[in-house]
């Protein structure tokens, strides 16, 4: 038995999201059946973590364990030549025995993706949220300091989830912003130990309401203390969003 | 009676194209119909000139009369707000009167957007041609040098095209090459005082043949020769096309 790593680039527009459902395709589906087009392998391959529907990535981190004598650059052209468009597989690297994406991981790193102004960019419109106001970026950066560190965060989690802790260390909160044109971008990256359900989408929404003026800087550290989800923004949406980063700390890969 | 200059940006996927035809919907319907619904007024908008089914635009220039008393900053926010969210309106201005965009044009540039390499950046797909092989960028400079200045492009034309002349003057052929992470990116722009039907499409077909050793860089001088359609590369696809600038020599446009 071998174990391996892939990590795996997806437009998650047209998917359920990262995990097989009932109500139509996952990313995981097309990714083991497409295994099994170049393997005759039935696996189950395991993520190190699940994307919510309409969520992209460009580094998302799989395991599987597997018996195929395929070395590592066959099944990256095979697998790559058998995935839809909207699928690629970016690296195919050999792993300790026993590694598991989702239990191994020690952080994840999303980015956030918005064009804000007066003007809609159509071209970017897939892929980022359109704001369509000026934002105060000095304004968003002061509020997102209040999330650097370990926290509860609870009031940034999706109601109705049950976690058993809704602690979390962020470890990483930039933005960036740059013109082009007559249009402004700004990207918002996150790092964490963990991330709760919709967590980075409704710290987004947090920070632009911060950013449009509408509340204060402090407010980020009300909705934090106060635990109470209907205090923060909206979810920002799902088509803007990346995992972009998986570390799995001391852990060593091999390219085969 | 006022003559404006819009300038627009469309995203050319879902459209038939600029021009108004039986079989879809155009992005020239789309303006006409929504400069009606905010001025109540039945223009026609003419542009620089027809793009193609699923080719883009930043900055297509379009010309009308108008009676509206609405100001151009009026006009924007309204038109903006009532369009869909592949078209935006980037800039309205006065023009001098009589001011008309197709025939007005001095020059317009194109480019022309291309991925290359071993791996489909699955995120740029929708704007960018793949090329799943590596790219000789000399090779492909050595070859656009031949196009630039005045040529008969006929043997660059869409085979069946009717022009009175196919001689033009291409100012400027660039490529701008780049890399993110693992992938390579190539963009291709062209300035030409007139394009015939596929010119671009076609150029780029052929310095990706040179790119990838098919053909050497004397090829281009020899499809410009021997001005035979059949000799040229296949024509690049039309999602990654983009018109990125029209010239209106010294006539001169006022924000309101």
């Amino acid at each position: 038995m071998r174990y391996l790593k892939l990590t795996v680039a997806y437009d998650g527009t047209d998917y359920v999201g990262w995990q097989i459902q009932e109500n139509g395709t996952s990313v995981q589906q097309r990714l083991e059946e497409t295994w099994f087009s170049v393997t005759q392998e039935q696996v189950r391959i395991m993520s190190s973590g699940r994307t919510d529907a309409g969520v992209h990535a460009t580094a998302q981190v799989c395991s599987l364990a597997t018996q195929t004598k395929l070395d590592n650059r066959t099944l990256i052209r095979a697998l790559n030549a058998t995935l839809p468009e909207d699928i690629s597989v970016i690296e195919v690297q050999d792993a300790p025995a026993g590694f598991h994406a989702t239990r191994d991981a020690t952080a994840k790193t999303y980015r956030y993706q918005i064009q804000f102004g007066r003007i809609r960019d159509v071209h970017r419109r897939r892929y980022r949220w359109f704001v369509p106001r000026p934002l105060d970026l000095d304004a968003m950066r002061e509020g997102a300091k209040y999330l650097i560190g370990e926290h509860d965060f609870q009031g940034f989690q999706a109601v109705g989830s049950e976690r058993l802790s809704t602690v979390r260390h962020v470890m990483r909160l930039e933005l960036h912003h740059w013109r082009e044109s007559i249009f402004d971008y700004l990207d918002i990256e996150i790092t964490s130990n963990g991330f709760l359900y919709n967590m980075v989408r409704n710290i987004v929404g947090t920070l632009v309401q911060v950013g449009q003026g509408n509340r204060p800087p402090s407010w980020v550290e009300r909705v934090l203390q106060e635990k109470d989800r209907r205090l923060a923004g909206r979810t920002a949406p799902a088509h803007a969003l990346f995992l972009i980063h998986v570390d799995y700390g001391s852990i060593r890969f091999r390219p085969d």
